[in-house]
């Protein structure tokens, strides 16, 4: 089956990522990969570290002559910045009092620093925060990269794009052809749909840069073309919209996740929020609205998934907040870790690619997957019979 | 590890659960589970089944004498509502024009019905909703109140109660403390902490009824006295909120989850929402705040764990929707179970027992657990230890 | 995915299982199911206990008039013999000195008894062994009578016999089809192929009791028209010959297990053991020899799987071995619960089940198993590629 | 949880192999596992492809100054051999008729290279090949490598050795003291404890590689200082032997497992097999014998742990096996890839690292494996408190 396992630290050599379970005979384009991972570290309101990460993707296992054997997929993203810390995060040479320099010893609330410390026993925090830190979403985007282009085999297509920064809200009409959304969050630096809210947000990522003050936003990622059936309602862990909801919530910083109408959906009638069931002869059972965000009882229903994320702010403000020293019990400002004002932009690609990773493998599990024209050729079939059912 | 698989349809004889990975040494309350199972066929706004239904559970394995072997547990919970189903729920005897009666042909959206039907290609959609129905979780609170149980033997305490029902909001204040909470919310029908707001809630259920709607409503679960660094940083699927959203969206109707803040805390400034550190030599590290809902790093950070669940409403109307024949592609009002107007009060109950399973695992996971004495020596050093970190 | 859970104790009140993963629309025949168990319990050479069982499944979820639904299915198998252990085996009654005879406080050498006390902290050993006992194995009969019908459903046949007892081999000349296996090992009560080799095992097994020993014995497990390609080679953990190994090896008592020629293959030239390679224009690929039990790679190679299993006597003597008192630290013999001279009849039927399990479950991953009708439509269009590949 | 991933190809440009749930604190010695990287590449009657390959681990994730951090560790093995395959098994560039030379339509008997081709629907089998290599069982030395340095910090010791080769058995005094195989099995190149027969097998291998023959052998592991109590008894999935028996017959060409006596155990008296209780007051509970190789009901039993592994000999002969042309289907020999005469001298050191694998696995499941100190605290005070059971 279709899983995954990554691993790197921030300022480490590289990050590793290897799936399987990716069938053979994918034709894997690699730019596309590189784009996700450009798209990835760019936005409005990042930090310095991206103009010294030019993230790519190195592919050393499992594809040949750019093609995917079945075999597990390997894949790599070096840290461009390690060369600054070869030293301090060397895996192998012992410690010296030069090479552990640059100790995190006041941890930051809102990150995994202290408790870290306290669950690994660690007392430099450093040994956390170089694994907790978001750097690790890089590897999870070329694998959901992988991912995407398994899904767009079969007509399935992803976006992932921001939906409010902070206070201020972006889309009130909501768009479900990806298509279209795609051409028009390419138009701005932000990821948003709606081109006249850009300066006002510039604005307010500006006054919070100023204020040495962070932001986070609402993140939504739309799914289309994808046939009923994906997950399932037997059991609660074969129902796909929890899937989802794990790696949605699985990713830095996330609070929360809603699918379809999600909280809305829970303060309204009955009357209001279900998707009326239609029929016509070319297209079989259709409804008229998504409501429900593609989704009736853990299982796809043929319209759009809509899959919305919260984001917190990055905890990391460089007006620091309270901490106190693990080791000397004083109480002191937080350690300052380089950081970005907000980093809701690129989430919304990392966002994007964990919904395509689970959706992969929900694909995977219901159909043969061994290899990519077999699947197409499965996949086709059950359209067809679903649509005359 | 513990885990549990459940079986069973709604009126069929039973429901059955089994859950590995309980400690030996346990004493099981046999009395708090049939509790925690007439909590929820309790509340305001359900139906009529609830008066057939006397829910008690039998333990059929894993128990001897009261306490648990550490062998896996088996529990049945009986539908008494079975008797009037015995030959259209028989298991064994094949099919007769008598005994398919009460077929259901037009998809209730909302539902599993329809896309049910496509997957497992049943035509007659009672084979689905049998399964699909939320009386399924009468089973999952069972092994919940196991795991609550074994939360309580190292102080770990739950409440899950109702903190909005449709439009009407009830609770401003949050309260962090269980047994405050478990105080406040007996004392009325609707399982919410502001006694305030009953009567408001009484006529909107009331009204929605004799409109033929249903509501939804909002779920707040809060845990207390739970020790830091259960769940991992580590990799997306060792954090310990991930699994506790995908438990939530697991159960029947949930379209959302929040932890702590959640998209409020998207809308807000870092500087609103981290929970600041502070320490002293009596209790070690601790905050002030709770912003982030007991979670860093998808790890328990000591304080309470906040989550919130969104209930969609009920999707079986007794003022019908639009639906479609499934066999005669006939346009027509989709069928009707026998339905609540709100179920938002048991839900309480359901989510509550999910986020207590969840946590008997993340306990289990880092803990010795075969033995309850055992498990619990482990806890108390590890508490002490994390004190004086 | 496919899979499955079980509980209960030797003397509790039922056995109960529940698997996941069954395709709906499976005809379940339950008077199958009964004939597996009802060979489980015979066999020459077994104890009393087996005179009071009759072991009959009870179907309690996931089947509706004799059809599978596509939900998890439970069943139960009631323990005859609990009416004479109620007290003892209350799950629920407080410990009395009544409930509590029947202590066990010498750990039988070769069972669980003595480490599951020190794992678990128990000190009445027979809540240990209630547990550990083969018992268990009725309900992973009645699961794997469940997947053997499946596999059925696509034209694969399993056949699980007894190929020797203590000293004594009794089958020489391999035979493949299991059909003749079937017809063969009818004709006797010790499920062996060589009809000349039953009255000299009888004389063995008798003479063996009257001693106060035990023997084990050899199992053989023949599954034919497995279609190449289950399993796979891309990790170790999806090879299918190593689940089928960890599958056996988990049944009580087993302490080998070989493929195809196994350590007969170790000890022979490369030249003697490969299946050399063949195709016809009316077959596709095929082998004349199946030397290596028709698995390469860790996948099926479309020729018949042969699986053998190696049972270790019965640890429980009538003459019994040196023990210690856990309780006092005095030397004493073991305790004594009623057993068989040999479980190795019965045994050759639990290891068809498990082995039909792992086929299933290597089945249903591989193809979409959501219907039994589509998984026929899918095998047969796969069978049909890989025959013209 | 302990889990990992391998990829890579075997003329690809690595391996890579990430493992996740080491505890931190591990000091890491990098020549350690450098040391069974050249053990796996020595041994007599070995191919010209070692003379090649000098593997070494680079560690590119999870450690840093030799320690670990709690995070995966990621580790690499760079193929030396890629350098004449770059072209031909480049990942990236698509494919040209001088890059795809050496293709492979011959499939050979006993490898996966049918069946693979099969079912991924490749017909160049290098595809198929690349991965189903026993190459990729370097990474898995390497991740064995680290678990055995973590079993080693809680005074657990492995050792895998060489018990017979081809027709030729060693050792017949079972060794139980791990200190003492390991020094008997430096004293060759066979990795066998008896010297006496090195001269004889030195001959076997000659003669058979002058024959285009080749062979396949026995492997045992011992390990000592096993606490009694990993694994359990309560589902057959948590026996630990049943996983052993998995990682063994995981590794390529392996037929055969078995524990203790094995098939042995399965043809004597039931008086001859079982490891007899006794106790004193120094010790505890302890046995004079190990029959059944460390293992009661599927959990350790503080006996040395015995496991032996069946070789399959190495399919691919100089003088080759009948083959069929995938794409003609004319009747051929089967291709050669460069091979071994045997490699049983190596696989002595991946069955050991597979059960290293497997016991860390248990290890950490049983205790808190957060911090490896931690963990040695607990093991000591479980080992104190089993000792007074």
């Amino acid at each position: 089956l279709l899983n995954y396992l990554t691993a790197g630290e921030s300022h480490g050599p590289q990050l590793t990522g290897i799936i399987e379970g990716i069938p053979s005979g994918l034709h894997l384009d690699i730019d596309e990969i590189n784009n996700q991972l450009k798209k990835r570290q760019g936005g409005y309101g990042r930090g310095n570290r991206q103009k010294i990460e030019h993230d790519q993707v190195t592919i050393v296992g499992g594809v040949r002559h750019g093609i995917t054997l079945g075999s597990p997929v390997a894949l790599v993203v070096n840290n461009r910045d390690h060369a600054h810390w070869n030293e301090i995060m060397d895996p192998v040479t012992p410690e010296t009092p030069e090479n552990t320099l640059r100790k995190v010893e006041r941890p930051r609330p809102g990150h995994a620093d202290l408790v870290g410390g306290m669950k690994y026993r660690h007392h430099d925090l450093r040994n956390v925060l170089e694994r907790s830190s978001a750097r690790e979403t890089a590897i999870r985007v070329a694998i959901g990269a992988v991912c995407k282009q398994l899904l767009e085999q079969v007509g399935i297509r992803t976006a992932g794009y921001v939906q409010q920064i902070g206070p201020v809200s972006t889309d009130d009409q909501l768009e479900l052809e990806v298509t279209k959304i795609e051409n028009e969050i390419a138009n701005n630096d932000l990821r948003i749909v709606d081109q006249t809210k850009v300066d006002e947000i510039h604005d307010l990522i500006d006054k919070t840069r100023k204020d040495g003050d962070t932001l986070g936003g609402i993140i939504r990622v739309v799914v289309d073309n994808v046939p009923a059936g994906l997950g399932s309602y037997i059991s609660w862990d074969t129902k796909l919209d929890a899937k989802i909801a794990a790696a949605v919530v699985g990713v830095n910083a996330m609070k929360g996740v809603e699918i379809g109408d999600g909280f809305k959906a829970a303060t309204s009638f009955g009357s209001q929020v279900m998707d009326e069931i239609d029929w016509n002869k070319d297209d079989g059972f259709f409804r008229n609205t998504d409501h429900l965000g593609g989704f009736e009882g853990g299982m796809t229903n043929g319209m759009p998934i809509i899959v919305k994320a919260a984001m917190k702010p990055i905890p990391t403000l460089y007006k620091p907040l309270q901490s106190v020293d693990v080791n000397t019990k004083a109480v002191k400002k937080a350690n300052v870790e380089r950081s970005d004002t907000t980093a809701i932009v690129p989430a919304s690609i990392v966002i994007e690619s964990v919904v395509a990773i689970e959706l992969a493998k929900a694909l995977t599990d219901k159909f043969d997957a061994d290899n990519v024209s077999r699947l197409q050729e499965q996949v086709a079939a059950y359209r067809d019979e679903i649509k005359h059912y």
